[in-house]
């Protein structure tokens, strides 16, 4: 009896590095892709993918114009590619044929086997990948041990088609992708549906690897995948945190029937070494996390390496009794550890005992240092040199600033004399109508909760809350009405719409690039579409003095959201 | 006898409307367009070249985002045309296909007679085209009374060859320009050479208008130009000033011998109207300024419409008897009269009396109000507060900064109460190595002179005195060595490398994207390389949070350098 040709097929194993590299530490990245490439080699990985410009980390921005920063990254590249050794390893790096490209480098057997081409370059949101970067000419293959393998980075899955669908024509069975792909809630999801329907159009498995950490605005979330090719998720890394994610695939080797390989070229072929009998791997499938534990996670990781990654040892912060310092302070405390936390509790004639009560319980409950300074002779002092200026002027704006500078001030002291690192605590809401002091409450290196809207700050105390099983910060913080406490009885209703509606507003106006008609046709009042709109634009140059903050929205203000200061649009 | 055939000739009237528009003023730039066209045709001009993009002002950024922004601005591209009669006007305006085209409109016989879509989109230096266009599919020609005409925009004639070549082969006998080109020092001669040499190789006629006028941290120069078909200049508009340039071409009719219409499809034919005889057209010759005159004249236009654009009445800044407080004294006083300008003295007890003194004397000069506050009792009280925390510290940059965040507080009380706009007095060198205060010196809504090297704003204050026949600065001023006065006896050669030496090395370093060697081999010592490099790494998150000013050199801080804060590079 004769059976008919079987295709022959091969066990590969795959291994993603998701990984958390610095922006131009150039020697360090290399090190710690080597120790992880030799992880995967322990693991018994055939190969493994690290992520997108993880030489260089990303984004590197206008470092890629230097010359010798990309002399230095070719020459990082040539030397973990040395120490590659049984194992294939595709590392993301700059490459220069003269023109720059971003770049997927195939490393084996101690030299650059390959180097692929990212085709599709993003250039909107927070994206600049044109100011860099020509665009690759297409599709190619890389032979593994007789499997098609196609190397995509990020975008080049993004879209259907080219590269992806053309690389599958030509016979791909893997395609691989290296990712720097940055965070907004619900990303990950996004990301790993966009995997499965490339994995489902083209009948090919895909395993995608991201990035992990925090770089300024970015949050780089992980939650790398491996799909097969009917798009189901046989492996998903953690969110935020560096990962080995060990995989095995069965796959057709040899020319597939019917692939048309003159559609894309190979540009390497690599044996694969023979492994002893290993156990199958055990992938990981982590499992989804709530939005206000992502969100609560993705500032937390921004945090602690905008902290690590700059140097700076402790932090410190305005603690007022209110939600957002409230929030902040918890995060900091997951963050870097409450006893690096310092809250400075200020209090002015307007303060009320209950909302500086409150600062002390909180801080009391994470177990940060306070330090309380008192501002009432401060403030005497500014009237005083200000009497003959102010004399028959209302007291208003000016006087309400004051006090909040005079705070900012206080804190920088602090910063300047300890190296402390000052956190400031506006959150998105603020941020967008300009409900905040320059050089006052904005005054600080980072702005942790710049893009969290207000209505979900709320939602990340109560989480971190239930997660302690106890309240952290007081119930009656997240009950008592908003207020700056700048004047008796102020209270943020006084001059904002409620934060549900301005909310909702701001989601429209600014994250859908909406405008007074779509925003009354979707529910808002036209006096106050018309208010929100000429506040947000008003707040333009404030934003610009704003320090940076984690992104977790799908538009945050800063590099995603680029308006300018002169604009009399209006509508 | 009978004579040979002799080809065809045609003289047009042109006219360049050099004009400065409003981002975002859709209606009121329309209306400008409207009433410049109308000048040209009173003029006798067979037709009227406006600036790229002049309907939504350059650069629109994100509002190109907005759906109702584009439809806004075709709407009014609309309306002007409407008034279009015996004349035929091409005007900057977006366009959409329904991919989005930074594009010309041709305007002529009251309707949008032709479209031209700009072909070289600029994603680099301050330019981020990419973001929002689609490229052009190529050359395109119109047939005005019997004259090829090639349009293009800005970036389209920087480099030879297409779109400006294909034009030139099809039988275009003038290329027309429209531009939205940002000043740098230089610049205006720079495009002048440009356009020159693109006539020279193509052998064709080229007219550019440039946009003018100050628009956040750019300033658009004017400088229009005509020049023929040898490359020599026949007309040269002014710099920084609104103009209507009128020219007289001789330009072959019909189709030239040799030509070949196939390379770009004519996209209208328009008839010109007879005029009546007219006497020959004068065109301007404007003559070059010197390099100091030109910066100070860009820096004076930039601050003007910063303030005027956005609405504000008089300036306010803090005046300290140096160089740097003295030369944005003297640019607020050209900018918007000084009448309108108020100069805050704050001495400390480590002011001097020559200082004060002189600063009293440049107010004076100038006819500006000035308000003196001392801020010694402020920062007594401040010391108190701080006591307990600060014991048995040595006093240093948090006491320093103090002073300079009591004087940024004051600046910005006056501004609060008053409504006026604070400008701030860093200088580019300044800003590089982070020799400023946050929040303090950088507190404020515009940084006039943050482009301007410690060593040019000597220049410009020299310039300036010289135009006046008298010393507004007193030489005290000029010759003073720089100091902070910040604590007793400091100078600012204590922690900097001298200025010549500084400067010529954030040249290197910031202008020209070198690194350690290449400022080594430039001349300058190895540890001084080492640290300013360090320095300027270091000051990136304090030049974040500082306030747009007017960019002068090649490369400026801000959208024209985009580096990470978090960037452990170095070299």
């Amino acid at each position: 009896m004769s059976s008919a040709p079987q295709p022959s097929t091969r066990s590969l194993r795959i291994a993603l590095a998701q990984i958390n590299p610095t922006v131009g530490d150039i020697d360090g990245n290399a090190a710690l892709a080597s120790e992880w490439i030799g992880r995967a080699r322990g693991a018994g990985a055939d190969l493994v993918l690290l992520p997108e410009l993880v030489i260089t980390g990303y984004p590197p921005e206008d470092l890629l114009l230097k010359r010798h920063f990309v002399d230095a990254a070719l020459a990082a590249v040539a030397e973990v590619a040395k120490g590659v050794d049984g194992i294939v390893a595709l590392l993301g790096a700059p490459d220069r044929d003269p023109a720059l490209h971003n770049a997927l480098h195939v490393l084996s057997a101690g030299a650059v086997a390959a180097v692929y081409h990212k085709v599709l370059l993003p250039n909107y949101g927070v994206f600049d990948e044109r100011r860099y970067f020509e665009p690759g000419r297409g599709a190619e293959l890389l032979d593994l041990g007789g499997v098609r393998v196609g190397p995509t980075v990020c975008e080049d899955i993004w879209l259907p088609g080219p590269p992806t669908s053309v690389a599958a024509l030509a016979g791909a069975e893997l395609i691989l992708n290296a990712s720097a792909s940055p965070y907004h809630w619900g990303k990950g999801g996004e990301r790993e549906e966009i995997v499965a329907a490339r994995a489902r159009e083209n009948g090919v498995a895909v395993a995608l690897c991201n990035a992990v950490g925090g770089q300024d605005e970015l949050v780089f979330d992980g939650h790398s995948v491996v799909v097969d090719a009917e798009g189901r998720t046989l492996a998903r890394g953690s969110q935020f945190e560096e990962q080995l994610i060990v995989c095995d695939l069965e796959l057709a080797a040899g020319e597939r029937p019917g692939a048309e390989p003159d559609r894309a070229p190979t540009r390497a072929r690599v044996e694969l070494g023979d492994h002893p009998p290993r156990d199958p791997a055990e992938p990981p499938l982590a499992p989804a996390l709530s939005n206000a534990e992502e969100v609560y996670r993705a500032l937390t990781l921004g945090l602690r390496d905008y902290v690590g990654k700059n140097g700076f040892g402790d932090v410190v912060l305005g603690l007022s009794g209110g939600i957002d310092s409230a929030l902040v302070a918890l995060l900091a405390a997951d963050a870097v550890g409450p006893e690096r936390v310092r809250c400075v509790i200020m209090p002015s004639p307007h303060s009320s005992s209950e909302t500086q009560g409150d600062a002390a319980v909180i801080a009391g409950n994470l177990g940060c240092e306070t330090i309380e300074l008192g501002i009432a002779p401060i403030m005497a002092a500014f009237d005083e040199a200000l009497a003959d200026r102010f004399a028959g002027t209302e007291s208003g704006i000016a006087e309400e600033n004051l006090q909040a500078r005079i705070r900012g001030t206080l804190v920088m002291a602090l910063s300047n004399k300890f190296g402390w690192l000052p956190l400031t605590t506006g959150n998105k809401s603020e941020m967008a109508v300009g409900y905040a002091t320059l050089y006052g409450d904005m005054a600080g290196g980072f702005a942790v909760i710049k893009d969290v809207p207000k209505t979900l700050a709320y939602d990340l105390v109560r989480f971190r809350n239930e997660l302690a099983g106890r309240e952290l910060v007081p119930a009656s913080v997240i009950e008592r009405p908003p207020t700056a406490e700048l004047r008796p009885d102020q209270r943020d209703s006084d001059s904002l719409p409620p934060y549900e509606v301005l909310d909702a507003a701001l989601e429209e106006y600014v994250e859908r690039d909406g405008g007074v008609e779509t925003l009354v046709s979707s529910g808002i009042e036209e006096d106050v579409a018309r208010r929100v709109i000429a506040l947000v634009d008003r707040a333009e140059y404030k934003r610009r003095q704003a320090p940076p903050g984690v992104k977790i929205t799908p538009k945050a203000f800063g590099r995603d959201r680029r308006l300018p200061i002169t604009n009399r649009f209006g509508r």
